[in-house]
């Protein structure tokens, strides 16, 4: 069937999307998300097909953006369409949907399509959520892992060991990272750290580190500035590590499902070359495990994917039932670790980062890792080893705590009896944070001012939120109104809540905070 | 945020989607897939937020068509946009994505929001995904069935008995519906029967129908037809009895699978007030059951979900490893029932008809159901009140097989060599009708001339295909060179396939013809 070309200004990713008017769909013999093979002029593309009745007429294609440059089209060029068998990998993703474990090369094929953008969100979501409901064993992870760095790019560094760190996350102001990198990089180890900017959280690493120094690096400039340094804090998102990672994560987002945990994590150390390895498990209620149980068997999962790739994995199982340190946003916690760095306050932040790079200079075969990372922060090599980061990556190596800029405008929360701080809730200082800004709003957050077990008296301040617009801090006061994020009382509640009807739960349970 | 109303010209069935920049996105926090309330001059609704680098620039909101009239907006409007929270039945999708059994409570609210348009993409592939890999218990299935009542139309007869048949389809060219309704209808039961068009087929028994009557009709028209007739043939599309199933139906689709299999049929039945029902359940290769076992126990499961709704229903397992009679497409199959109700040929599709309506007697208290059925197809009764049925519905009531109209190409395909004809693939012989044209030009098909362990000589003709236009011809010619649809030799062939390296399986198992 020859149709003429109509363009529509409209992009959704770059998937080759073409809508066809539902007569014309018809006569071809495909349906609403079926596909066709489109040729003009020597050259062929795969399509996903959209139907209407009104908006394109008989004779007519709809093409998105995507495929104006992938074929060279111009406005009313007549181009031949016909339908298309789908893609032999989504047979494999019917293959899992029947709870069968798929083979490295269905995995591989299904990863490529994906990267391709030859499957529809229907599809990709099916198979993100059987492998959600099915669960992938061990054999499955190590091929998701494969075929993720397979189909990306590497960093090439001339060295035999490389060191790696990653946090599973769910744990509000954790910026471990940025005081660990220095303090293992200070003992002449190659750490090429890459993060992620925040999804759903106040902060992502990147987000933290880009208030100490630019993170928007390409991989030459990243190789470059560990070969010098040791060290990097570089943001992921354009490196193009394991980019079929990005498209899953943009299904599991909404579900709020995350059965990739393991390889999304494990394709981007392999793909840095990391030999070494720790995986931080924050653990507790209001954190993405909650059991210590769990914790031990999600770590067991991680060493044991690790040895299939090669990559030696320890993991830590730390405290996440409340925000380490106390700021939470981008420019607060970057300024918070700068002054741990600087100033050797000791908190649990300091404790945790040094835990961490602990285990990974043990693993380089140091004796009591935690001891000398602690020297390293004390005597400011770790400081020193920051500063020349920074400087590298083209940021101001002489930068102070106090010249990090915050939020102009703020308010105070306090507390309204006296007593003690029973809970904080993780996932309501995130919306209070968010609220204010955060992450886009660098200078926007909350910095505790109590946490729990802390004594408080009458009208003494609990938190202060921060903001880079009064509108936004506005948003932030209404949220506090409706939630209680900080719990002051005189002993713990018992009763957690009561239940008449047959319930009809919002949520996995109660106590999910 | 305030933001300026751009259209989009553009339908996506009628769900409330709006484009943001992703400038604005991030200020307002909210990512691709996440929710907006709207609100402009009192009016007020929620959409789904697709972001854009590109299209949308900061400040305008890109409007999809089906908000226009919603809100009574108008290009360049400016609307109040803030954050919205999901609906909560995306809590309840999560639910099941925990394997949880879900409350009548929580899969109403699923039903509802799919109707109403309140669900993404992801999250309505998610649940019907989930559904499929857990299963749905008898409860479950029993509260979808409801739900699916409940959000839509129901047909109101003053009859105290009223009878329905339904075959879960997969058959080619099983045209029994048409025998039965007038069977059933000529003993002064009331069959008001609805039936939907092909989705994958070559011909749905609306198409069918459609041949001989006009099959568009509404709830009022088609209540006038049975309360005069007793029966009807009417296309359930535009009836919107459980508009809740078409929605499910857009994902289940590409992804063939159809948890909601038992749910669909089963409220599309009690919507239309059914006391009595059998259900069809064609068995064997190249069919949705494989196996006699199976069909057993899908059989037990449509009678307890009947009487959970009190429906008494009974389950035919019939033989579906071949076509029913000789004719795929639409009008030769309407054809080859009138020849079968006119004619008194005794075929395979005499014998399927009268069991089913047989059984349908029998539970009426009627005995020896078969033998009533066959006599009132031989006294001509049947044949009469199908012409009454075609009467009322508006076509023409004196129609004859030969007045139908058949594609005026044709192609014969004949035997290579002597022999029997060993099987016949179902699948492909549906590929084969709808290369033809089927079924969108009614015209369009195939006659089998043999059926398996009939004898053939070399040269005889196996099938012939019918067509309204020389191009779609051509196009089955092609599939005829490429895919062998009628086997012909001496003995079964033994050796199925030859498995040497790791398998990589593209369908189920190979018998899958």
């Amino acid at each position: 069937m020859d149709l003429r070309v109509k363009f529509l200004g409209l992009e959704a990713g770059c998937k080759p999307i073409v809508i066809l008017n539902t007569s014309d769909a018809e006569d071809l013999g495909v349906r609403s998300l079926g596909r066709v093979k489109l040729r003009h002029d020597g050259k062929e593309s795969t399509a996903i097909v959209n139907t209407t009745h009104t908006v394109i007429k008989k004779g007519v294609i709809g093409v998105y953006e995507c495929l104006r440059a992938l074929m060279d089209l111009k406005d009313n060029d007549v181009i031949t369409v016909e339908t298309a068998l789908p893609p032999i990998s989504l047979e494999f993703i019917k293959n899992k949907l029947r709870g069968r474990k798929l083979a490295f090369k269905e995995i591989e094929e299904i990863v490529k399509d994906a990267v391709e953008g030859n499957l529809s969100e229907v599809e990709l979501t099916s198979f993100v959520t059987a492998l959600h409901n099915f669960g992938l064993d061990l054999d499955e992870a190590t091929s998701l892992s494969m075929a993720m760095v397979k189909t990306g790019e590497t960093l090439k560094l001339d060295r035999k060991v490389i060191v790696d760190k990653h946090s599973i996350g769910g744990v509000p102001g954790d910026k471990t990272t940025l005081l660990v990198v220095p303090i293992i990089a200070s003992f002449d180890l190659t750490i090429p750290k890459t993060s992620s900017r925040a999804i759903t959280s106040a902060a992502g690493s990147a987000d933290r580190a880009e208030v100490l120094m630019p993170v928007n690096l390409d991989l030459e400039e990243m190789v470059r500035v560990v070969e010098k340094t040791n060290g990097c804090m570089v943001w992921g998102g354009s490196l193009h590590l394991a980019p079929a990672d990005d498209i899953f994560v943009q299904v599991e987002y909404p579900l709020a499902i995350d059965p990739l945990l393991m390889p999304s994590i494990m394709s981007k150390k392999k793909a840095v070359g990391a030999t070494h390895l720790v995986i931080d498990i924050p653990t507790g209620r209001g954190t993405k495990v909650k059991t210590i149980g769990d914790a031990h068997l999600l770590a067991k999962d991680f060493i044991e994917l690790g040895k299939k790739l090669s990559i030696t994995t320890s993991c830590a199982i730390t405290y996440g039932e409340q925000p380490i340190g106390y700021a939470i946003g981008p420019a607060l916690e970057a300024r918070e670790a700068l002054e741990n760095l600087t100033r050797k306050t000791s908190t649990d932040l300091v404790d945790k980062a040094t835990h961490i790079a602990g285990i990974l200079l043990e693993m380089m075969g140091h004796k009591n890792g935690q001891k000398l990372a602690l020297e390293s922060l004390k005597s400011g090599k770790a400081e020193q080893k920051l500063r020349e980061i920074i400087s590298e990556q083209g940021g101001n190596p002489k930068i102070k705590p106090e010249d990090i800029e915050i939020g102009k405008h703020d308010l105070n929360v306090r507390s309204e009896k006296p007593g003690y701080v029973l809970w904080i809730d993780n996932t309501g200082l995130v919306e209070l944070a968010r609220a204010a800004g955060a992450p886009k709003d660098k200078g926007a957050g909350i910095i505790l001012h109590k946490k729990p077990t802390y004594r408080v008296g009458k009208g003494e301040k609990l938190l202060t939120v921060y903001a880079e617009n009064a509108a936004k801090l506005q948003r932030a006061q209404e949220l506090l109104e409706e939630e209680v994020i900080i719990k002051v009382g005189d002993r713990m509640e018992m009763l957690i809540d009561e239940v008449k009807e047959v319930p009809v739960h919002e949520k996995a349970f109660i106590l999910e905070r």
